[in-house]
């Protein structure tokens, strides 16, 4: 069995990495808010678990969730579907759509490829063209009357690069003419200055737009993300695409608490905001070349230095070899912006081993 | 959007009945283990919540859970593969194994029909012929090399009624001759007398068995489950179809404490036991027909009574109509054991109302 993603602390621990277990990896590979769980959704969660709610079914339309994420992103509640994390709903997508081919940008989250596969999907690739990786008009050309479904991510991962609203409202556009779905993987814009298409969703009945909170709110552990969709028959052919409890109430809980902490946002923005131009530069100043990131994490690349991972797992630090993603090589890497000596940490032991 | 299951509490509650929301409905419709969440599970989650560990993304193979889970059974950790819930890894098996044709046995759980249809199989049923509702050796002759998967549950849900080892057994050979995947659904299992058909495994590569933590451990909201298989290619296939990260940290660490607390399941075992019978007997004595359940819930039916699940729920109380099972009609209800206080509850207000 295979893993090809960055959080992976499980087999890099296990692998005896960290010093020998003294102290526990510092993970700078999954790309997961630094200020740990909202204090809200850990008391929301100690609450479950002290009353018998767990001991229920969760409920399947996760309707508490759904009403207050329907208030934050000023749509209908039924243009709303919560899922097991992003990824249940990029499955759930897929199958329910059965596209016969998608079109993906490289790089890109490697999820989309695999979902499209199992929907017995074939691929077609925009390679985003090295080294500015900006998507493009040229994109447009690419999608056609046989394009059944787009992934694209605003602002992608890995490089962090946002797209212009014009420029996707174009593709929007065009996806309507063509019949195409559209997904728009949205997990990180809450991290960049940019707007969401959320005001966009009612004119484009064909865009669908992807969110999570494992990144923003640090919940990667308890699996939440869900999709925004005017189409009804979106919603709801996603909705009946699996089974009926993809949300665990831990999930449902934890995210309907941490949506009422307005004061966790801000820190967290603040923060990434101001660590990301430390890191930028520190990086810069190692010789790297970086990329202009918008989100919580950098693109980071020296040519020929391919084991730079292996290097910094030896001092107890995880960072995301990019080998892996179409388009990158073994010389390109990521790195989650964290808290300000965490980041020096990550810099310091660089300085060391690069 | 449709829901079809027993443990709708969200809905019931919200169409307020529980008299106007003053007391929580008792539900009988979901076949939870009435002793609440082991203390251990609830302990280990309360740790989670207090240290890191729901920030990171979940261990995409359940490792430490998986070990524990094979000393259990006896098997290697290689044959063990987690799932959000049960229901995951139903829809997993579906679309891992592509069958051209399912043959399931009616009454029985939805979801194998669900998931049959969206990997593309037709359904062929092998009707359980009333009143007794048995499995019989009648179902060898259904098993043909046509057909792709076949779901058994055992015991079965809604009837209760276990099924012969001898019998599984000779199906389970049958299946081998016709390359038939065969999932025994055991995730009612522990709490009858039967054993498991762990020991079956080496012998029978294209036996899978289905479990829940669900149930057993009432944990129905942290979404629980895992099969167990000889065949490495099974597992492998389950593993890989769907996103890496189905089963969230809270269920694998509630999992892992749970199993650790013997004295949980011999306290609820020897509990449904005794309530079990004198459920029975009280249902028996009100002019039900009750069949002999084996597990923790019994199917019961009275002809021309077809609103019962209604006027229980007058008084906050609710079971499950079978209505909506192939094979039953709006006669047959089915409800859980539970505490003999409740159960007591439940006798009482059926006296008034049927």
């Amino acid at each position: 069995m295979n893993y090809t993603h960055g959080g992976d602390i499980w087999t890099a621990e296990a692998g005896g990495a960290g010093g020998g277990g003294a102290s526990p990896l510092l993970d700078f590979s999954a790309n997961i808010s630094p200020l740990g769980l909202p204090a809200a959704a850990a008391g929301a969660l100690r609450a479950a678990v002290g009353d018998s709610s767990l001991c229920a079914y969760p409920d399947a339309f996760s309707r508490a969730l759904t009403e207050k994420l329907a208030e934050k992103h000023g749509v209908p509640q039924a243009s709303i579907v919560c899922g097991n994390g992003a990824a249940d709903l990029i499955f759930r997508l897929c199958l329910w759509r059965r596209p016969g081919r998608v079109l993906l940008a490289a790089p890109g989250f490697s999820e989309y490829a695999r979902a499209a596969a199992l929907a017995g999907a074939g691929v077609s690739w925009y390679d985003l063209a090295p080294p500015a990786f900006r998507t493009g008009e040229d994109i447009l050309a690419h999608i056609t009357e046989g394009t059944d479904m787009l992934f694209l991510t605003n602002p992608n991962n890995p490089t962090g690069l946002l797209t212009d609203r014009a420029l996707l409202l174009r593709i929007a556009e065009r996806c309507e003419a063509t019949g195409t779905l559209f997904v728009v993987d949205e997990c990180f814009i809450e991290f960049t200055d940019a707007a969401p298409l959320d005001d966009a969703l009612a004119a484009y009945p064909h865009l669908v737009l992807l969110h999570a909170f494992t990144k923003f709110y640090a919940m990667a552990g308890l699996r939440l993300g869900y999709i925004l969709a005017a189409d009804a028959a979106v919603c709801e052919g996603v909705f009946a695409t699996g089974q009926p409890w993809p949300v665990s109430t831990p999930a449902q809980v934890a995210g309907l608490a941490a949506l009422s902490d307005k004061a966790y946002g801000e820190r967290l923005c603040a923060l990434i905001k101001k660590e990301r131009v430390k890191l930028k530069s520190g990086l810069e100043r190692l010789g790297f070349a970086v990329w202009d990131g918008a989100a919580n994490y950098l693109l980071f690349q020296k040519t020929g230095l391919l084991d730079l991972k292996e290097r910094l797992l030896g001092r107890g630090i995880l960072i995301r070899s990019c080998a892996n993603f179409r388009g990158l090589d073994a010389s390109y890497y990521r790195a989650c912006v964290r808290l300000p000596e965490e980041n020096g940490r990550l810099l310091a032991a660089l300085e060391e081993v690069s």
